[in-house]
């Protein structure tokens, strides 16, 4: 791997994304921090015990669960309102899902930045996917490029801060054999937005999952309901 | 005024310049929404009690108080870790002074910007000096300008949201003026960094605000310990 770099900060919501990406950002950095946020989501108990299974994986240096219930109580997204129903995946639509929740990612990355400045880590770690996503606005490219300058302006002179989103390009399939190839603990990750019990097989999320296990060729190495 | 504007969410810390910021979109919005943030600050109290008392006095249709005291465990500021010391003002300095609270201002427009999406508020007002302050790098004109392009690209297509610093360029003298001009009632704002009894006098905050009133001619309405 050559040189390792000094800290990063990860954002890992406990998905197989954010597994992905752990693993790249542990293989390049001395020490990985992990972040996750509670925002009042459907299936917060499942993700966190996956995120602390995760920091274990890969023997994080820090951890830290934020707060971020006041999305829930803002509400707008399938996710955080149990009157709004999570649907099936709709995976060629155009619309953006009932599952988004409005600008989370500026809220996981305004900790993540706050978090590495004071830490000293140089790079932010988020396993946003925008080709073969659900088309929120939130994982795109753009999106954190700008972000990035909004933080080179919003922090100390001397503060130097990459967002690096290393799967932002790839399709599901490809993070999946990435992952492979990686060693990355599949089977410890979560994905579904219905259930935190045994995943639904047919949300967008897991819709999305399965897609991308099947394209690789590799079986998921979680059970499903169906 | 002319014609209202529809909704407006404005992050109110209690102190004078979010006051006179909140009696600008009050003056020019059909509905104003006041939104919060608990980062673990030494004066919590003491402003969110002045927080409810403008909101009540600007008749808030909605009011958010959000948790954001992972900033305190993330710490880095004097005002969050009890073990750095709150200094006094060195007014004319061009360090950034131990209150900095890394990229808290970009917690505060997430909040803002998550909240402003779902009610369908299209600006955000926030009290930020730039001219005039204790230099802050989330203070600057075009922190807010670059955030204001990440909002476009991070929410729905059809969401447009200004982020609207009024105060930016002003010098805190002046913010005292217009204040008054619009009846702003600087008697139930708080300033002080260090204490929720009486204030201080002497910190970043205090120093600044007593040098305002000093300049514009008036008299601070607060009592102060010297």
């Amino acid at each position: 791997m050559g040189e390792r770099n000094g800290k990063a900060v990860v954002c890992l919501s406990g998905g197989m994304d954010s597994c992905v990406c752990a693993a790249l950002a542990e293989a390049s950095h001395s020490s990985v921090y992990f972040l996750h946020g509670d925002y009042g989501q459907r299936t917060e108990s499942a993700e966190r015990e996956r995120f602390h299974a995760l920091a274990d994986h890969f023997d994080a240096a820090g951890r830290l669960v934020c707060d971020l219930r006041h999305l829930a109580t803002i509400g707008g997204s399938s996710l955080t309102d149990p009157a709004i129903q999570v649907s099936d995946a709709e995976l060629d639509s155009e619309n953006i899902p009932s599952s988004y929740v409005p600008f989370r990612n500026a809220h996981f990355l305004a900790v993540a930045v706050s978090w590495a400045e004071v830490l000293g880590a140089r790079s932010i770690y988020l396993g946003a996917v925008e080709q073969d996503s659900s088309g929120y606005p939130d994982c795109r490219r753009e999106f954190y490029d700008t972000f990035e300058k909004v933080v080179a302006l919003g922090t100390r002179p001397e503060t130097r801060i990459r967002i690096v989103t290393p799967l932002i390009e790839l399709k599901k399939s490809e993070i999946v054999r990435l992952g492979v190839d990686l060693g990355a603990p599949f089977q410890l990750t979560w994905s579904c937005y219905r259930s935190g019990d045994l995943a639904c097989g047919t949300c967008d999320s897991c819709a999305l999952r399965l897609r991308a296990f099947h394209e690789a060729g590799i079986e998921d190495p979680i059970p499903y309901r169906r």
